[in-house]
């Protein structure tokens, strides 16, 4: 762009601040082992290399340490590092205008405790406000987890040796975060219930139709009778749900319903088995 | 069928033989804990209970262990528990022509030492042949796995203090094994080299670009030094390779190339942004 006499293109480098967090294994990205951003030290030779560059304009700074984080620690020394490093780049000038902190505030599955929303936009504001930086948040998964339900039906019951499954119509194609995380996504019927406490419901696990152990959504789980027909209820589906299916077994993936206070409306149909052969060229 | 006058259907029941089998839980069946099969008592009242049935006509029985099995000494277990089977019913006049013995048979991924299929057949006509029945194998993993590599090109190379990254420009999404499974799926240039033996080439950890730490096919393995837009090879990907594959973080999944001997015809064409919106009915 600048070599064709525009502006130099802005840019900003995400840095890898060293810090643990992260719900999962899969899901922490803040350490120096892990594959993302750049070592600060290396980060810094750039800035500097190309603080007068004709070719880019520095404008910012970025970071994402994790996801589900479910404490304000790791938030805090990260932000302090990234304060420091603002502050570094300044004393050499160059002004970050922009100061992505990334995402990674967890949400409540099962029996998290993440801060909520106002705790963790007090600690972000009270260690940014200060910088003078335009902020930048990716707070996805805390918006859009707890925002969607994963609707599936009860295909049958059975029991082997005192151990009851319950068959359901969706299976870890359509969420995988239990398969691939260990994560565990509530279940209940989607009709409430009276008396029954948790303690007094049956226990089963609760498995879908693919041809391996793997897909089961909860193991011993207090979901209490249920028959073939009935409609349950996968909860906080919302993050990493849609995203991640796949057409595992030949499986179509599940259609998506928007609802809005009693208003409701289709924004994704239901695959069909046409769909999984588009890309099929054998013909 | 048999209510509008038709001959009753053949049925047979799978049965759960309770053997402890498979490369990692996800992938054991064979236990009375899991989803699969009816336990044998179960299976059996259900033999007798239908014998002389207007409705169903028994004609076999079926068994699936689990997968990846890397010993032939859980199959012998389940051989002679099914054959057990086999002969209790036809003490009880019921008479399968049927036996399906499931898959299971484990693949080199890269340490595992699975018996040949050599082996493995030879055991299975061993146990199976006195029986006199119809046998029904189920080997796909161990036909399919080895038949198809994945490749992918180097996107670029990073070190962070002395560890280096190779990003590569398939993900997780393209292969799900090594985030699924831990499964390792050995990585080679496509050029072959020379001398070098593996004790000498550089260990690097080989990744993609989705955003998760998770998304990491290889850690500290002996790829030797490359460069971007050198070509890889992922060796094995045949078995749950493309049919687990998905559109997580917005990626197409890829081409499928169908290669015998010098010949080469595409049989799946890469998927296009269009392809991932063609459910979307929003507008």
């Amino acid at each position: 762009m600048a070599g064709r006499g525009g502006r130099p293109p802005a840019a900003a480098i995400r840095v890898n601040p060293d810090v643990q967090a992260g719900g999962h294994p899969h899901i922490a990205t803040g350490r120096h082992e892990h594959k993302f951003g750049l070592d600060w030290s290396e980060a810094k030779r750039l800035y500097l290399a190309h603080r007068d560059s004709k070719w880019i304009r520095w404008q910012g700074i970025s970071a994402h340490i994790g996801s589900q984080i479910t404490t304000l620690v790791p938030f805090r020394r990260a932000l302090r590092r990234l304060a420091g490093f603002v502050g570094e780049l300044r004393r050499a000038q160059i002004d970050p205008r922009y100061l992505d902190v990334g995402g990674g505030l967890g949400v409540r599955y099962s029996d998290q405790m993440p801060p909520t929303r106002m705790e963790y936009a007090r600690l972000v504001s009270q260690m940014v406000r200060k910088l003078g930086v335009h902020l930048l948040l990716e707070p996805g998964r805390s918006i859009i987890a707890p925002a969607a339900v994963l609707l599936t039906r009860v295909v049958y019951t059975k029991t082997n040796r005192g151990k009851t499954f319950v068959v359901v119509d969706s299976a870890m194609n359509d969420l995988m975060r239990p398969a691939l995380y260990g994560a565990i996504h509530p279940i209940t019927k989607t009709v409430r219930e009276g008396k029954e406490n948790d303690a007094g419901r049956k226990r089963v696990d609760i498995v879908g139709p693919v041809c391996e152990t793997g897909d089961r959504f909860l193991r011993d789980w207090p979901l209490g009778e249920v028959k073939a027909g009935d409609l349950l209820a996968i909860w906080a589906a919302g993050a990493y749900g849609m995203s991640q299916a796949s057409n595992y077994n030949a499986r179509c993936r599940p259609a998506e319903v928007l609802v809005e206070g009693k208003r409701f409306r289709l924004i994704r149909r239901r695959e069909t088995h046409n769909d999984l052969l588009r890309t099929d060229v054998l013909g």
